[in-house]
């Protein structure tokens, strides 16, 4: 039988939108080859978008750590599927011959709402916040004076130990059911954009052991990490993002409040989760002029 | 470095009680072979959790259709990464000899609240229900006098088309952030409750072409299908789920309520989101009496 079940009524507007007017193609913003990080897997690779407007430091350190080849044989040494891959290097392991251990970086699970910036309101109030919107291709949490970006699936952090200040440059990724918990107490530095299939190869561990992967031999590894400017034109990947300002976005975040397609017998009470609203992403239909 | 950064309270608190007092003992409930359907993939066996509790009609269809062999070789036609995974048979495919398209089911999408049943309260208000909980092993949300299931990640309902009453046979298997403007739109028949990483290797399709994939031979197949109960007791794996009203089980919500956890900075706002409070399952430790 033919289905419709699951007509998600972001792809469908999107592309109605995307090639019928002029004003669509402006809502597409070009994703910076300096804003991705590449992650090699034998798979495939996977692309993140790093998080620099909201936690400089963090950021920094994990853009270094790349170009270093601190991430290049590093491990996937705890997965847990549905739920987290975490890659790095535990205690005792070799980092690659050149490059030195890490130092901690300093906590960045929160920040001030910057007095002007373009931000989208998706909810509010927001089960696990006062509101959640899009802010610079994220979805943010924001209470009273303060802002942080939110553990939806395909968020990347800085894994840290029990004191606050102790991440250096393990990373994990979200997968399954938004670990909100998360939310201000720990520093994200990146979403996967792109590419997430590659994923599904990582092996696994046992739920029942944290998923962690004990014998070096049985984790998959990351083959390489490269920052795209620092890539051949050849080898980078050239996305587009759905500005979460344009008029198509918010016609698909007004669209998924109301539920008025034929298929829904009952149409929400208008309340939105942040995390199922996600920021449309595609490949550039032209070449970029500036690779 | 060695890392805690996940430490669900979940898995700690259940271990520690499931092996320390007798009372724990009884908080694990043997899952019935009969109420648990085995589909097997190249890659190993999912096991779902049948629904009968809730929709008696589409999951009486989706049990009889396993026993006449309707999905073995069904093929997962529509598959969109960390989205939904749907199986079954399109328009002109050929089902098995011995098998009769099914015809369509009256659709179960809520019901009355029963008037006595063991409910466990999660949140109210939730940000999509009035409020969200747990029944017979299942998420489940009411507002007024209905309830219904919850569309959490792992969640297989029937797939249809606009009209309510048009499922028959083909399933969606939930995956990423919970769907929940499903919830009251599709009959539920049961959820993943052991080897979903074995969905890991089903091929993915284009999101860009809603995640069809029109070649047959591109697609993967389920080989077989069965009620457990149905299958010799070598080929059982047999399970136990910790029942929600259980003392453990609460406990593990109130710490998830309140991270009081040293990991945490920030202790949240007290609410949780069903979809993340997953129910504990495992292996059954000791043999069952009865098979």
């Amino acid at each position: 039988m033919k289905l419709m079940s699951f007509s998600r009524s972001l792809t469908a507007v999107c592309a109605a939108f995307a090639f019928s007017t002029q004003a669509a193609a402006t809502a597409w913003q070009p994703v910076p080859q300096s804003q991705l990080a590449y992650v090699q897997l034998e798979q495939g690779a996977v692309l993140l978008l790093l998080a620099d407007t909201f936690t400089p430091i963090n950021t920094a350190q994990f853009r270094q750590l790349i170009r270093d080849g601190y991430y290049d044989g590093a491990s996937f040494y705890r997965v847990i599927d549905q739920f987290v891959l975490q890659a790095g290097y535990l205690d005792g392991e070799k980092v690659p011959a050149s490059v030195k251990r890490p130092t901690a970086t300093k906590a960045e699970f929160s920040w001030p709402v910057p007095a002007s910036s373009k931000y989208t309101l998706v909810q509010t109030p927001d089960l696990l916040a006062k509101e959640t919107g899009f802010r610079a291709g994220f979805a943010v949490g924001r209470e009273g004076t303060q802002e942080w970006l939110v553990h939806c699936p395909n968020v990347v952090n800085f894994a840290r130990n029990e004191q606050a200040d102790s991440a250096s440059g393990d990373i994990a990724i979200m997968q399954g059911q938004a670990p909100r918990h998360l939310d201000r107490n720990m520093s994200v530095v990146a979403r996967v954009i792109w590419g997430h299939e590659a994923l599904n190869a990582v092996r696994r561990g046992d739920k029942a052991q944290g998923g962690m992967l004990e014998q070096p031999t049985s984790r998959s590894r990351i083959v390489k990490m490269s920052i795209g400017s620092d890539l051949p034109v050849s080898q980078q990947i050239h996305l587009e993002m759905l500005d979460t300002h344009s008029e198509e976005f918010l016609l698909q975040l007004a669209k998924a409040r109301k539920r008025e397609n034929a298929f829904y017998q009952y149409h929400g009470n208008g309340q939105l989760d942040v995390c199922y609203q996600q920021i449309p992403v595609r490949v550039q239909t032209t070449k970029p002029d500036k690779p």
